[in-house]
Protein backbone atom coordinates (compact mmCIF):
# COMPACT_ATOMS: atom_id res chain seq x y z
CA UNK A 1 0.00 0.00 0.00
CA UNK A 2 1.31 3.77 -0.87
CA UNK A 3 0.15 5.32 2.12
CA UNK A 4 1.64 3.18 4.78
CA UNK A 5 5.13 2.33 5.67
CA UNK A 6 6.06 -1.44 5.04
CA UNK A 7 6.87 -3.02 8.56
CA UNK A 8 10.43 -4.42 9.08
CA UNK A 9 12.39 -5.38 11.65
CA UNK A 10 13.44 -1.87 11.76
CA UNK A 11 10.49 0.24 12.59
CA UNK A 12 8.10 -2.63 14.18
CA UNK A 13 7.13 -1.48 16.97
CA UNK A 14 7.51 -4.21 19.85
CA UNK A 15 6.06 -2.62 23.15
CA UNK A 16 2.19 -1.18 23.23
CA UNK A 17 1.52 -2.28 20.09
CA UNK A 18 -2.24 -1.18 19.90
CA UNK A 19 -0.29 2.70 20.18
CA UNK A 20 1.57 1.89 16.97
CA UNK A 21 0.74 3.42 12.95
CA UNK A 22 2.10 3.40 10.36
CA UNK A 23 0.20 4.45 7.92
CA UNK A 24 1.66 7.69 6.72
CA UNK A 25 -0.57 10.42 7.48
CA UNK A 26 0.22 9.57 11.16
CA UNK A 27 4.07 10.08 11.20
CA UNK A 28 3.92 13.16 9.14
CA UNK A 29 1.54 14.46 11.26
CA UNK A 30 3.97 14.08 13.95
CA UNK A 31 6.88 15.64 12.17
CA UNK A 32 4.83 18.26 10.90
CA UNK A 33 3.97 19.49 14.96
CA UNK A 34 7.29 19.18 16.03
CA UNK A 35 9.61 21.76 16.17
CA UNK A 36 13.00 19.62 17.00
CA UNK A 37 14.35 16.39 15.57
CA UNK A 38 16.50 14.11 17.43
CA UNK A 39 18.60 13.07 14.87
CA UNK A 40 20.98 9.92 15.07
CA UNK A 41 24.04 8.65 13.41
CA UNK A 42 27.37 6.59 14.13
CA UNK A 43 30.61 7.94 14.22
CA UNK A 44 33.07 5.74 14.78
CA UNK A 45 31.15 2.96 15.79
CA UNK A 46 29.44 4.80 18.48
CA UNK A 47 26.00 6.68 18.56
CA UNK A 48 25.78 10.36 18.30
CA UNK A 49 22.47 12.08 19.04
CA UNK A 50 21.91 16.15 17.95
CA UNK A 51 18.94 18.05 17.88
CA UNK A 52 18.62 19.54 14.61
CA UNK A 53 15.12 22.02 12.84
CA UNK A 54 14.09 20.17 9.90
CA UNK A 55 10.98 20.30 7.48
CA UNK A 56 9.50 18.08 5.17
CA UNK A 57 8.48 17.66 1.76
CA UNK A 58 6.50 14.59 1.06
CA UNK A 59 8.94 11.83 1.75
CA UNK A 60 12.02 13.67 2.32
CA UNK A 61 13.34 15.14 5.65
CA UNK A 62 15.60 18.16 5.27
CA UNK A 63 17.98 19.04 8.18
CA UNK A 64 20.24 21.76 7.82
CA UNK A 65 23.51 23.15 10.31
CA UNK A 66 26.62 24.90 9.63
CA UNK A 67 28.29 23.32 6.87
CA UNK A 68 31.28 22.43 8.74
CA UNK A 69 29.33 21.19 11.54
CA UNK A 70 30.14 17.74 12.95
CA UNK A 71 26.46 16.54 12.04
CA UNK A 72 26.16 17.37 8.98
CA UNK A 73 30.02 15.94 7.72
CA UNK A 74 29.02 12.96 9.48
CA UNK A 75 25.57 12.24 8.33
CA UNK A 76 27.66 12.95 4.48
CA UNK A 77 29.61 10.47 5.20
CA UNK A 78 27.41 8.08 6.37
CA UNK A 79 24.61 5.80 4.50
CA UNK A 80 22.06 5.60 7.59
CA UNK A 81 20.10 7.96 10.19
CA UNK A 82 17.40 7.69 12.65
CA UNK A 83 15.46 10.87 12.97
CA UNK A 84 12.63 10.78 15.88
CA UNK A 85 10.06 13.40 16.55
CA UNK A 86 8.96 13.12 20.62
CA UNK A 87 6.42 15.61 21.64
CA UNK A 88 5.14 15.30 25.29
CA UNK A 89 1.10 15.86 25.95
CA UNK A 90 1.05 14.80 29.99
CA UNK A 91 1.92 12.25 33.05
CA UNK A 92 -0.28 9.61 33.54
CA UNK A 93 -0.57 8.55 37.01
CA UNK A 94 -2.08 5.54 37.62
CA UNK A 95 -1.98 3.53 41.18
CA UNK A 96 1.04 1.55 40.71
CA UNK A 97 4.60 3.08 39.43
CA UNK A 98 4.70 0.08 36.62
CA UNK A 99 1.51 1.15 35.19
CA UNK A 100 2.20 5.00 35.20
CA UNK A 101 3.34 6.62 31.98
CA UNK A 102 3.10 8.93 29.74
CA UNK A 103 1.06 10.46 27.02
CA UNK A 104 2.91 11.53 23.84
CA UNK A 105 3.16 11.65 19.88
CA UNK A 106 6.16 10.34 18.62
CA UNK A 107 7.50 9.61 14.98
CA UNK A 108 10.80 7.49 13.70
CA UNK A 109 12.30 7.65 10.92
CA UNK A 110 15.24 5.38 9.22
CA UNK A 111 16.58 6.39 6.18
CA UNK A 112 19.65 7.75 4.04
CA UNK A 113 20.91 11.12 4.47
CA UNK A 114 22.43 12.68 1.64
CA UNK A 115 24.02 16.01 1.23
CA UNK A 116 22.58 18.82 -1.40
CA UNK A 117 25.27 20.27 -3.12
CA UNK A 118 23.79 22.42 -5.63
CA UNK A 119 22.48 26.11 -4.99
CA UNK A 120 19.30 26.15 -5.89
CA UNK A 121 18.34 22.76 -4.64
CA UNK A 122 20.19 23.68 -1.47
CA UNK A 123 17.82 26.83 -1.24
CA UNK A 124 14.49 24.99 -2.03
CA UNK A 125 15.45 22.53 0.63
CA UNK A 126 16.40 25.67 3.15
CA UNK A 127 12.98 27.32 2.63
CA UNK A 128 10.99 23.96 3.02
CA UNK A 129 13.00 23.80 7.10
CA UNK A 130 12.15 27.37 7.00
CA UNK A 131 8.31 27.39 6.27
CA UNK A 132 8.34 24.86 8.72
CA UNK A 133 9.66 26.41 11.34
CA UNK A 134 8.75 30.04 10.93
CA UNK A 135 6.02 29.91 8.01
CA UNK A 136 5.35 33.01 5.96
CA UNK A 137 8.59 34.12 6.57
CA UNK A 138 10.43 33.59 3.75
CA UNK A 139 8.61 36.15 1.54
CA UNK A 140 9.41 39.12 4.39
CA UNK A 141 12.94 38.55 4.61
CA UNK A 142 15.93 39.76 2.84
CA UNK A 143 17.66 37.39 0.06
CA UNK A 144 19.97 34.79 1.02
CA UNK A 145 23.67 35.60 -0.07
CA UNK A 146 25.14 33.58 -2.02
CA UNK A 147 27.95 32.87 0.82
CA UNK A 148 25.39 32.23 3.29
CA UNK A 149 24.19 29.42 1.14
CA UNK A 150 27.68 28.01 0.86
CA UNK A 151 28.14 28.14 4.60
CA UNK A 152 24.87 26.06 5.19
CA UNK A 153 25.42 21.94 4.77
CA UNK A 154 21.73 20.58 3.90
CA UNK A 155 20.93 17.29 4.61
CA UNK A 156 18.13 15.26 2.55
CA UNK A 157 16.75 12.25 4.13
CA UNK A 158 14.53 10.09 1.98
CA UNK A 159 12.24 7.99 4.59
CA UNK A 160 12.88 4.28 4.15
CA UNK A 161 10.56 3.21 6.60
CA UNK A 162 8.77 5.01 9.65
CA UNK A 163 6.52 4.42 12.43
CA UNK A 164 4.27 6.41 14.91
CA UNK A 165 3.31 6.01 18.39
CA UNK A 166 0.30 7.87 19.91
CA UNK A 167 -0.08 7.29 23.59
CA UNK A 168 -3.57 9.00 25.06
CA UNK A 169 -5.89 8.96 28.23
CA UNK A 170 -6.29 7.81 31.10
CA UNK A 171 -4.17 4.99 33.24
CA UNK A 172 -4.77 1.62 33.29
CA UNK A 173 -4.82 0.03 36.00
CA UNK A 174 -4.80 -3.60 37.27
CA UNK A 175 -8.19 -4.26 37.69
CA UNK A 176 -7.93 -5.10 41.47
CA UNK A 177 -6.09 -1.81 41.99
CA UNK A 178 -8.79 0.32 40.98
CA UNK A 179 -10.25 -0.53 45.04
CA UNK A 180 -6.97 1.49 45.99
CA UNK A 181 -8.33 4.55 47.66
CA UNK A 182 -5.80 7.26 46.26
CA UNK A 183 -6.30 9.81 43.37
CA UNK A 184 -5.37 8.82 39.89
CA UNK A 185 -5.42 10.30 36.35
CA UNK A 186 -3.33 12.76 34.41
CA UNK A 187 -1.07 15.79 34.62
CA UNK A 188 -1.29 17.33 31.20
CA UNK A 189 1.66 19.13 29.39
CA UNK A 190 1.51 21.14 26.53
CA UNK A 191 4.23 23.26 24.74
CA UNK A 192 2.93 26.23 23.05
CA UNK A 193 4.29 29.69 21.42
CA UNK A 194 3.22 32.69 23.57
CA UNK A 195 3.74 36.46 22.32
CA UNK A 196 6.17 37.55 19.84
CA UNK A 197 8.55 39.85 21.40
CA UNK A 198 10.64 42.73 19.55
CA UNK A 199 13.93 43.23 19.19
CA UNK A 200 14.86 46.71 20.38
CA UNK A 201 16.73 47.85 17.24
CA UNK A 202 13.31 48.18 14.88
CA UNK A 203 13.59 50.56 12.65
CA UNK A 204 10.28 52.87 11.71
CA UNK A 205 8.59 50.77 14.71
CA UNK A 206 8.41 47.93 11.96
CA UNK A 207 5.31 45.55 13.13
CA UNK A 208 5.14 41.70 12.72
CA UNK A 209 3.17 40.71 10.27
CA UNK A 210 -0.34 39.20 10.32
CA UNK A 211 1.14 35.77 9.04
CA UNK A 212 3.75 36.05 11.74
CA UNK A 213 1.27 36.95 14.74
CA UNK A 214 -1.18 33.95 13.83
CA UNK A 215 1.55 31.95 15.40
CA UNK A 216 1.51 33.82 18.55
CA UNK A 217 -0.25 30.58 21.38
CA UNK A 218 -0.02 27.78 18.86
CA UNK A 219 0.13 24.77 20.51
CA UNK A 220 2.68 21.99 19.11
CA UNK B 1 38.79 19.45 37.87
CA UNK B 2 35.65 17.69 39.30
CA UNK B 3 32.90 19.74 38.58
CA UNK B 4 33.20 20.45 34.95
CA UNK B 5 33.72 17.49 32.14
CA UNK B 6 36.26 17.00 30.38
CA UNK B 7 36.30 18.34 27.19
CA UNK B 8 36.87 15.73 24.43
CA UNK B 9 36.60 14.81 20.81
CA UNK B 10 32.97 13.14 21.51
CA UNK B 11 31.90 15.87 23.84
CA UNK B 12 33.62 19.20 22.56
CA UNK B 13 30.96 21.71 21.01
CA UNK B 14 32.33 22.29 17.57
CA UNK B 15 29.09 25.15 16.51
CA UNK B 16 28.55 28.46 18.52
CA UNK B 17 31.18 27.68 20.86
CA UNK B 18 30.07 30.81 22.88
CA UNK B 19 26.87 28.86 24.11
CA UNK B 20 28.67 25.73 25.15
CA UNK B 21 28.84 24.79 28.99
CA UNK B 22 31.06 21.56 30.29
CA UNK B 23 29.87 22.30 33.63
CA UNK B 24 28.60 19.42 35.81
CA UNK B 25 26.12 22.36 36.95
CA UNK B 26 24.29 23.50 33.72
CA UNK B 27 24.72 19.65 32.23
CA UNK B 28 22.51 18.37 35.40
CA UNK B 29 20.39 21.63 35.03
CA UNK B 30 19.02 20.73 31.37
CA UNK B 31 18.83 17.23 32.01
CA UNK B 32 16.86 17.42 35.54
CA UNK B 33 14.64 20.30 33.42
CA UNK B 34 13.60 17.72 30.90
CA UNK B 35 11.41 14.91 31.39
CA UNK B 36 11.96 12.87 27.74
CA UNK B 37 15.26 12.13 27.17
CA UNK B 38 16.33 10.89 22.89
CA UNK B 39 18.75 7.95 23.88
CA UNK B 40 20.88 6.95 20.68
CA UNK B 41 22.46 3.49 20.38
CA UNK B 42 23.97 1.77 17.27
CA UNK B 43 21.65 -1.77 16.03
CA UNK B 44 23.72 -3.67 13.37
CA UNK B 45 26.05 -0.74 12.63
CA UNK B 46 22.81 1.76 12.41
CA UNK B 47 21.75 4.08 14.14
CA UNK B 48 18.98 4.18 16.25
CA UNK B 49 17.13 7.02 18.90
CA UNK B 50 14.09 6.22 21.02
CA UNK B 51 12.39 8.59 23.37
CA UNK B 52 12.80 7.59 26.75
CA UNK B 53 11.75 8.72 30.45
CA UNK B 54 14.91 8.62 33.05
CA UNK B 55 15.96 9.95 36.06
CA UNK B 56 19.65 11.21 37.27
CA UNK B 57 21.54 10.36 40.37
CA UNK B 58 24.59 11.97 40.30
CA UNK B 59 26.70 11.06 37.38
CA UNK B 60 24.31 7.82 36.62
CA UNK B 61 21.80 8.19 34.53
CA UNK B 62 18.59 5.92 34.73
CA UNK B 63 16.36 4.52 32.28
CA UNK B 64 13.89 1.88 31.77
CA UNK B 65 11.87 0.22 29.57
CA UNK B 66 9.85 -3.16 29.41
CA UNK B 67 12.30 -5.94 30.09
CA UNK B 68 11.92 -7.44 27.10
CA UNK B 69 11.74 -3.88 25.17
CA UNK B 70 14.45 -3.75 22.26
CA UNK B 71 15.81 -0.87 23.66
CA UNK B 72 16.66 -2.65 26.83
CA UNK B 73 18.00 -5.81 25.33
CA UNK B 74 20.25 -3.31 22.72
CA UNK B 75 21.17 -1.35 25.54
CA UNK B 76 22.52 -4.44 27.73
CA UNK B 77 24.76 -5.33 24.84
CA UNK B 78 26.48 -2.17 24.00
CA UNK B 79 28.88 -0.68 25.17
CA UNK B 80 28.49 2.94 24.17
CA UNK B 81 25.23 5.30 24.51
CA UNK B 82 24.22 8.44 23.79
CA UNK B 83 21.67 10.74 25.56
CA UNK B 84 20.34 14.00 24.59
CA UNK B 85 18.03 16.50 26.25
CA UNK B 86 16.49 18.93 24.41
CA UNK B 87 13.75 21.60 25.49
CA UNK B 88 12.70 24.65 23.03
CA UNK B 89 12.31 27.97 24.36
CA UNK B 90 11.74 30.30 21.63
CA UNK B 91 11.77 30.66 17.70
CA UNK B 92 14.49 33.15 16.90
CA UNK B 93 13.44 35.83 13.53
CA UNK B 94 16.47 37.92 12.66
CA UNK B 95 16.26 39.64 9.44
CA UNK B 96 17.52 36.96 6.92
CA UNK B 97 16.90 33.56 7.15
CA UNK B 98 20.76 32.49 7.57
CA UNK B 99 20.94 34.43 11.23
CA UNK B 100 17.50 32.92 12.37
CA UNK B 101 17.42 30.31 14.81
CA UNK B 102 16.03 29.05 17.91
CA UNK B 103 16.68 29.22 21.31
CA UNK B 104 16.92 26.17 23.26
CA UNK B 105 18.61 24.49 26.43
CA UNK B 106 19.79 21.08 25.09
CA UNK B 107 22.65 18.62 27.04
CA UNK B 108 24.27 15.68 25.32
CA UNK B 109 25.54 13.08 27.45
CA UNK B 110 27.57 10.09 26.73
CA UNK B 111 28.42 6.94 28.62
CA UNK B 112 28.62 3.60 29.05
CA UNK B 113 24.99 1.07 29.49
CA UNK B 114 24.79 -1.41 32.05
CA UNK B 115 22.06 -3.63 32.88
CA UNK B 116 20.98 -3.26 36.67
CA UNK B 117 19.28 -6.96 37.61
CA UNK B 118 19.67 -7.42 41.37
CA UNK B 119 15.57 -6.59 42.73
CA UNK B 120 17.11 -3.89 45.03
CA UNK B 121 19.13 -2.03 42.92
CA UNK B 122 17.00 -2.08 40.09
CA UNK B 123 13.78 -0.85 42.74
CA UNK B 124 16.02 2.34 43.82
CA UNK B 125 16.76 3.05 40.49
CA UNK B 126 12.64 2.56 39.54
CA UNK B 127 12.27 5.30 42.38
CA UNK B 128 14.98 8.02 40.85
CA UNK B 129 12.85 7.89 37.65
CA UNK B 130 9.53 7.85 39.56
CA UNK B 131 10.45 10.34 41.57
CA UNK B 132 12.39 12.82 38.41
CA UNK B 133 8.89 11.83 36.45
CA UNK B 134 6.26 12.24 39.58
CA UNK B 135 7.93 13.88 42.90
CA UNK B 136 6.22 12.49 45.64
CA UNK B 137 3.86 10.23 43.91
CA UNK B 138 6.71 7.21 44.83
CA UNK B 139 4.96 7.32 48.64
CA UNK B 140 1.49 7.28 47.57
CA UNK B 141 1.33 4.54 45.20
CA UNK B 142 0.75 0.60 46.15
CA UNK B 143 4.20 -1.16 46.60
CA UNK B 144 5.64 -2.80 43.10
CA UNK B 145 4.88 -6.35 42.79
CA UNK B 146 7.86 -8.38 43.00
CA UNK B 147 7.04 -9.45 39.28
CA UNK B 148 6.63 -5.55 37.91
CA UNK B 149 9.98 -5.13 39.26
CA UNK B 150 11.36 -8.41 36.82
CA UNK B 151 9.24 -7.28 34.10
CA UNK B 152 10.52 -3.48 34.04
CA UNK B 153 14.22 -3.67 32.18
CA UNK B 154 16.68 -0.73 34.03
CA UNK B 155 19.46 1.13 32.24
CA UNK B 156 22.41 2.50 34.36
CA UNK B 157 24.74 5.02 32.32
CA UNK B 158 27.21 6.49 34.17
CA UNK B 159 28.40 9.43 32.37
CA UNK B 160 31.64 9.69 30.90
CA UNK B 161 30.99 13.02 29.63
CA UNK B 162 28.95 15.75 28.79
CA UNK B 163 28.09 18.73 27.55
CA UNK B 164 25.23 21.75 27.60
CA UNK B 165 24.45 23.90 24.71
CA UNK B 166 22.58 27.33 25.43
CA UNK B 167 20.38 29.63 23.30
CA UNK B 168 18.97 32.64 24.38
CA UNK B 169 18.30 35.98 23.53
CA UNK B 170 16.98 37.81 20.48
CA UNK B 171 18.68 37.99 17.10
CA UNK B 172 22.10 38.82 16.32
CA UNK B 173 22.04 39.90 12.24
CA UNK B 174 24.81 41.07 10.21
CA UNK B 175 25.53 44.86 10.79
CA UNK B 176 24.19 46.41 7.31
CA UNK B 177 20.87 44.09 7.95
CA UNK B 178 19.80 46.55 10.96
CA UNK B 179 18.44 48.87 8.22
CA UNK B 180 16.41 46.31 6.86
CA UNK B 181 12.63 47.76 7.65
CA UNK B 182 11.35 44.34 8.82
CA UNK B 183 10.00 43.15 12.28
CA UNK B 184 12.71 40.99 13.69
CA UNK B 185 12.39 39.56 17.60
CA UNK B 186 11.42 36.10 19.34
CA UNK B 187 8.45 33.80 19.60
CA UNK B 188 8.83 32.46 23.14
CA UNK B 189 8.00 28.80 23.32
CA UNK B 190 7.37 26.78 26.58
CA UNK B 191 6.53 23.66 27.79
CA UNK B 192 4.25 23.41 30.55
CA UNK B 193 1.73 21.28 32.75
CA UNK B 194 -1.41 22.28 33.25
CA UNK B 195 -4.36 21.28 35.64
CA UNK B 196 -4.55 17.63 36.86
CA UNK B 197 -7.42 15.73 35.79
CA UNK B 198 -9.36 12.77 37.54
CA UNK B 199 -9.40 9.52 36.01
CA UNK B 200 -13.44 8.82 36.30
CA UNK B 201 -12.99 5.86 38.32
CA UNK B 202 -12.04 6.93 41.58
CA UNK B 203 -13.04 5.90 44.85
CA UNK B 204 -14.06 7.40 47.78
CA UNK B 205 -13.72 10.91 45.86
CA UNK B 206 -10.02 10.59 46.35
CA UNK B 207 -8.38 13.89 45.94
CA UNK B 208 -4.43 14.48 44.38
CA UNK B 209 -2.06 15.12 47.38
CA UNK B 210 -0.85 18.29 47.46
CA UNK B 211 2.68 17.11 46.20
CA UNK B 212 0.70 16.91 43.27
CA UNK B 213 -1.41 19.64 43.06
CA UNK B 214 2.39 21.31 43.28
CA UNK B 215 2.80 20.06 39.89
CA UNK B 216 0.39 22.32 38.24
CA UNK B 217 1.04 24.66 35.72
CA UNK B 218 4.71 23.82 36.21
CA UNK B 219 7.33 24.64 33.48
CA UNK B 220 9.66 22.35 32.09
Amino acid sequence: MNDTYRVTQQNKVRQLREKAAYDKDAVHGVLDAGLVASVGFVQDGAPVVVPMIFGREGETLFLHGARKARVIRLLEETTQACVNVTLLDGIVFARSTFNSSMNYRSATVFGAPRLIDGHDEKLRAIRVISEHTMPGRWGEVRDSHENEVKMTGVIALEITTASAKIATGMPEDEDEDYDIPIWAGVLPVETRRLTLQSDDRLIDDAQPSDRLRALEHKLL
